[in-house]
């Protein structure tokens, strides 16, 4: 008889304003893309979406900040360089560490709901 | 000048298993309207949703648990007749108190994330 796979709890926190999502999961993970890869056409292309998507993305999370998390993106005045600020960086360590902490809080509970779960 | 909304902060839990969505937000507020609607075809009322797709989410969600969290829906029994388990109310119970649990231990780095918005 198959046995089902292992569960997996994802916690994803997003922060509404004005209708619209400021930050979420795809803008953060965009932003550590554009982390790693040095610029949004490599984060972009790296993450499946078009650069004008993923332009739009970094263009409503640093509007929706009080400082931009990813410069020369939006400015362009470097030429193509594309750097995640300390802000962004902050905002990253932040959101994932919101995740850890809910997941960390929650584990107790997660525990019984996954009893609850057939085998 | 327009100043921005209050943020709005939600955490989103949802059990991924085999490749689908065990538990998520959607079965969840589900539930909380056939508990509260008493009935299937009221709850999908409620919640602008085809009679079909919801007994399909409940199906679903049954079939993921050890007991089941609405009986007489998927059996039929009772004739009409819907109602929330022990178990379906444990899970709505666990599953809330979970998002509560995550808002509260992330309280100070939400708070700090709020302050990187923009006025």
């Amino acid at each position: 008889m198959a046995t089902s796979s292992q569960p997996r709890f994802q916690f994803r926190l997003r922060v509404y304003r004005d209708g619209g999502i400021a930050i979420g999961p795809g803008k953060i993970a965009l932003l550590e893309a554009i982390l790693q890869a040095g610029s949004i056409t490599a984060a972009a292309q790296q993450m499946g979406m078009s650069y004008r998507r993923a332009w739009l993305l970094i263009d409503e999370l640093n509007r929706a900040l009080r400082e931009p998390a990813v410069e020369s993106a939006v400015g362009g005045a470097r030429g193509g360089g594309t750097v995640v600020t300390e802000a962004g960086k902050e905002l990253i360590r932040l959101y994932r560490g919101i995740e850890a902490t809910a997941h960390a809080a929650a584990a107790d509970d997660i525990a019984a709901m996954t009893r609850m779960l057939a085998d």
